[in-house]
């Protein structure tokens, strides 16, 4: 008898929850995306869904249509009644008993989340502290994957170290982006972050943290920078969806300019909100 | 209020069963094993979970009993009273709203599988074809985890080209491992594979083949080859759990030897077989 064990509990494998034999924890086979709302408004949800269709089609999950796709975030979003919600999604290519290939006519998993964010006054007024940690992501990392155990390793080694992010470092020995963030240094009046490669992911808070960069006329370089450089940079910050602009102070137990958010970080704060 | 949402329907997230909100799946935090019994006798099961302890220590999963594993696996391989079993099972780093980091107070999540293994004589008579694709996976390959999607892919491709298996080539050009096998060479009278690194699994089957190798008086060379001296090899073969040592008949496109399994593999496969 083909059989499956929860714990301690043997179940038969055709009395399973197909939940269980969902190819996201198998194979970590499924792309995702985090959306947010700023009071009561879904922000760039359009390029987050254009992401997620790359992200799909670059996984090779066939038929899934994104109309429906933002139908439910909609939907899922107004029953939430959240102003200031994080809106978590992601699609796996099913369930089926373990194996690497799959059935053309496997039928994707979709899953979401909606939740509170928490207040990020205090970050944003205090900044955060960061720390670097080998790269050590897969080589297609253009891709929102489910395989995030390296940026969980990568985050978990952050926190130890009394850091909020963990900078990512690649083997040539430049930085590559933050573990659930991209990293930008602000240099004289130049804004610099790694240009898009397939080690990075193309960050939709990326995109409009350099176009609020333009706003407020500052030269954008997109070229890789090591941690030397980044150490000794005027400003640091991390853009990621959930809380947009964010100035780092610290880096690996090194003070930032003089200890404090930037000016131009704090101009690029108040840049993007004019956005949102 | 927080909600969820499963394919159309929206759960409140505190009515959500626990499997929905596994790390497994979000961020692919778990690792697993692969064990296969041979007429009703369960193979180098201590290998496999002095393994498997391992995997949990380099994520940093801690508290797990070895001990209660092999108890579970003995009693779920008991209760399906199967003789030739393939034996999956993985342990995630447990259910919770998702965050990178996790709280200290965690419960781990284990689950198993157990279903007949297909008869591979043919397999093994016939030999099968391989073919190469880039080797996308992370720098910890060393440790057994659930982020397989760059394997996942590799075997879509193989299989797209009619082959049973994708042989992972390292951005240097050399050949690291298959997607779901070890990976060897016979050249003369040498047996050669590539070393154990981070870039590679410390595959159980690749030992006892390697065993198989000294018994039969082969030379042992671990060192890296490319898929070039690959395909000039007098013989190839995969190593896999489920499978143990498989012919392989054509490399690229281009037959191996006289395109039948070796007489060195053949006699490897022979020797395996008294191991178990």
């Amino acid at each position: 008898m083909q059989i499956a064990m929860i714990d301690d509990k043997i179940v038969p494998t055709d009395e399973l929850e197909p939940v269980y034999l969902d190819r996201g924890v198998y194979f970590g086979d499924g792309v995702y995306e985090v959306v947010r709302s700023y009071n009561g408004k879904i922000f760039a949800l359009e390029e987050h869904l254009q992401r997620f269709a790359k992200s799909l089609t670059a996984i090779e999950i066939a038929g899934v249509d994104i109309d429906r796709i933002r139908s439910r975030v909609r939907k899922a979003f107004d029953a939430a009644g959240i102003a200031n919600a994080k809106i978590y999604f992601h699609i796996t290519r099913g369930s089926a008993p373990r194996s690497h290939t799959w059935e053309a006519d496997l039928k994707p998993n979709f899953f979401l989340t909606i939740a509170d964010l928490p207040d990020d006054t205090e970050l944003k007024t205090e900044g955060v502290a960061v720390s670097t940690h080998p790269d050590w992501r897969w080589k297609r990392c253009d891709i929102k994957s489910l395989n995030l155990l390296p940026n969980v390793l990568a985050r978990a080694d952050a926190e130890r170290k009394g850091c909020a992010e963990a900078i990512l470092v690649d083997e040539a020995g430049f930085i590559t982006e933050g573990a659930g963030s991209a990293f930008f240094a602000v240099l004289g009046k130049t804004l610099q972050t790694a240009p898009l490669t397939a080690n990075i992911l193309p960050s939709i808070t990326r995109k409009f943290a350099i176009e609020a960069g333009k706003n407020i006329a500052l030269d954008i370089t997109e070229k890789s920078f090591t941690p030397q450089q980044a150490s000794s940079a005027n400003e640091l910050f991390i853009a990621v969806t959930t809380k947009d602009i964010v100035p780092v102070v610290k880096f690996d137990g090194k003070p930032i300019g003089d200890g404090r958010p930037g000016k131009y970080t704090k101009l690029l704060i108040r840049e993007f909100r004019s956005f949102t």
